[in-house]
């Protein structure tokens, strides 16, 4: 809770902006596995999260149990979802940055800390790993289990219009690609002393407040290839109808964060205005 | 768990305390992004608790619900407070001091930490993104549901008195304040080996506790911004008639902190007492 | 996940055994500062989690309440124990060594790591801070209500003998006081690379799986001036009846943890028996 | 969120693979030292956890009592198993490695991190631990009771196949044992900076994760000294026709996660290969 020192010399690094496209990248062993981490940590995540939503619908039927209490509840569902985000960003930041997501993904793209190819082929592995994910609940649910409880599907719930659902997605997912961006900064990493860094738990965090708040409006995506791998493993049609919302709702959640990083708090916007002193 | 070493040398370096105005701070941009830092960071948390009240209150709402167990419960919108508090104090703590509340705000210029034009733009900067939060929720639940299930207001629940409402507000601030004083000490980051300075999370989880304390007697403030917001689009008579409470409260009790810690604490008492050797 | 280095060189500091009176300290404002700050932390301590018990118990009973899931439960109720002990180990490790638990003040004392009069006098403020804690409480809580729930008095549960209840106090004792010393111990401080020290969380969560584990038997206890000021407070006969039962079961569980640590973990009874290589 | 610098030279340090036996070892202390944590840290595992399932069970019962949300829940169960294994892992890291699993010794005996004589040690250890910490858990709860809520042992759940059971331990397992890997490499230690290694935290919470999801099918093993455990104590049939599943599932999760570690994220396949430009 100090404000930023004031001096005027930076003492952390900038790293330039990313290319849009680096040819060298493609020749690495390391580009590659890194799609494999993208691709291994979304299918292990909508494995555990669609799972947990399962257990917990069959676990809570009033059809079937007596005591409704039985299952992990909503808010159990909340930190399956946000628990596994900080498990697998902590395990996959070193090789792949642990976006995990494709609206992660985009918004550092647009931030330029990414090339275009990586954030291509980040976003095919994480989609292709959500659908085998689900998939695997589907096959280690008893045949109907998994369409029955709604197969972990994003769907606006009765009574919410388009509008609201799609302002749902876009601020959540901000909640979460402006915690990304403030703690993966890299004048946080060199100066920061008594606020260090430990990334991976606010970004696990911001996920589990998120489905905290918009579970009982959308089942809470901000994840496009979570909202993919279900609806492609579910296949109803209502998970379709509302798909494009939990596309076009992150990406504009995350571009919004990105600009709100790169022009309002890393002073991009004074430089370009040249109408302040700043302190760069 | 060690004591404090007693040694007579200082090994860390006390701030000398902020001017009470500071026209050099005016001019520079780092200020005004404080500011924006501050009203976007309150409009979030007021955004997404909020919200998880509004969705918890309509899961559980026996009329409509037959299974009243499907909400979040009160432990999830006490984790949602405490968890918003953690990832927006992380993710702003290196831009404005992460404060997010007028106490915190009001307790640190106290203890001569920031300037008097600091605190007094941060408060508006909170109180109207707290506002804007809450007017949010309101668009994106459904007419009348927000004001339905009370709007995330902070009123006083029946049978307890005004003086026990304050009370209870003044303990609990004074347990986040103490926390944030405690977290954010020069000595602290300095020298501390084994408790290293994680500070986002005692303070988030300090302002968990309070609200799993406190919810059935005054809805939990501890925060004025907070209160104001929701009062402010509610609306109703009884958000308005209990609001001094939460202002009244959190003043008085982050103000018992500033000096617990200044003058308790910081052995500042005795130095002026100058009856015992000090280590300082 | 590393397995200590076993080379023959000492690159920590092991501090001598703290002498058992120490004039010095009694002349010196950061011993008295210490006590202080037990005492508050400890009112602290009891004030948010008895509130807590009673505000889980009036809310979810099934005389005056329809849903009894509004509570914040068991679970609650552990995290508020837990989550007190993390904010307040944080806030007062650098003060008084964060103890608020005579059990661990005792078993720092066996393992020579505190003078005998700064173990009497934190006792003596962890209780007096205890029954002012409990107390507060009574003040806030509507009449009879704080005596209707029980005033968050430990008491063995029907069907438990007391070897039982001793028992489980002596084991949640032990692992409490075990992490203690884990979290605390030099070695560990100067040379744990990829286990670095945070030092109150892990102290917290011990606090929090104790009461998972044995709310059902005794409330859990584990702390004698947690035991001692509700039952001062509430003054039923069955609170004083079981007393004994929280003041020996924590000595006896804490007196364990300092044996295993400094005889066995921290290699003294090879030492002491000469037979084996050692390390050190 | 950054990807790994793909500068050519190492800046940490790969230890030697472990000899399959080493002579040495068993001459010193610090080895028997490390079997009796791991065999405390695992009684204690068991102790703590199946005390809090078989208490769930006792107060949710509508046999005896009416409110059936009293007891902490099946995320009650999930936060006891979690939060043991983080406190366990972080008390016990700096003396045994940590492991309190025979699942994870074995990936980490695959990866050549320890010899075979101390797998093998440290794996009777962690059984004689958890059946010792079931003992006492049928000690303390009342006669009957233990038995009658089913001894916390492991067991399919009706409806699921033998096939379905075994996938859901080898990816539980799988989620563990990456999650051990990537929190304990050499290179993570030396070169992260802002993923800073808290170790012990992700590797409780990847338990946690594991538990929402897969109690509800195979009441979750992944850890087949506490599979055992619980079998040898409670010792129904079930409980023993299913054990198998219970050690086959988690060791060739483990065998998985070591292969993929060292031979995807490692880029040891790339060096076999020999096919692309490693930046090793």
């Amino acid at each position: 809770m100090a404000k930023e020192s004031e001096v005027g010399v930076k003492d952390y690094h900038d790293p330039p902006p990313a290319d849009l496209f680096n040819a060298e990248e493609l020749t690495k062993w390391s580009f590659y596995r890194a799609i494999i981490a993208e691709f291994v940590a979304t299918l292990l995540f909508l494995y555990i999260t669609v799972l947990t939503i399962i257990g917990h619908k069959s676990q809570s039927d009033p059809r079937y149990v007596s005591d409704q209490c039985s299952g992990v509840g909503i808010l159990g569902i909340a930190w399956a979802v946000g628990g596994m985000i900080f498990v697998l960003v902590y395990c996959t930041a070193g090789i792949s940055g642990g976006h995990i997501n494709p609206a992660v993904t985009f918004g550092l793209f647009l931030a330029r800390k990414i090339t275009l190819p990586r954030a291509v082929m980040y976003i095919v592995a994480q989609c292709l790993g959500a659908i085998c994910g689900c998939g695997l609940v589907k096959a280690i649910q008893k045949t109907g289990r998994y369409d029955y409880y709604g197969g972990g599907a994003n769907e606006l719930a009765d009574g919410y219009s388009k509008g609201t659902g799609l302002g749902a997605e876009i601020i959540g997912t901000f909640v979460l690609v402006y915690t990304v961006f403030s703690a993966t900064d890299p004048k946080r990493n060199a100066r920061d002393s008594h606020v260090p860094v430990l990334a991976p738990l606010p970004i696990g965090f911001a996920v589990f407040m998120v489905h905290l708040a918009t579970i009982p409006i959308t089942g809470t995506g901000i994840n496009p290839a979570r909202s993919l791998g279900a609806a492609v493993i579910y296949g109803k049609d209502k998970a379709w109808d509302d798909q494009w919302l939990f596309w076009v709702g992150p990406m504009i959640g995350a571009a919004i964060a990105a600009i709100y990083h790169q022009y309002v708090l890393r002073a991009g916007a004074v430089k370009a205005l040249g109408s302040f002193r700043s302190n760069a």
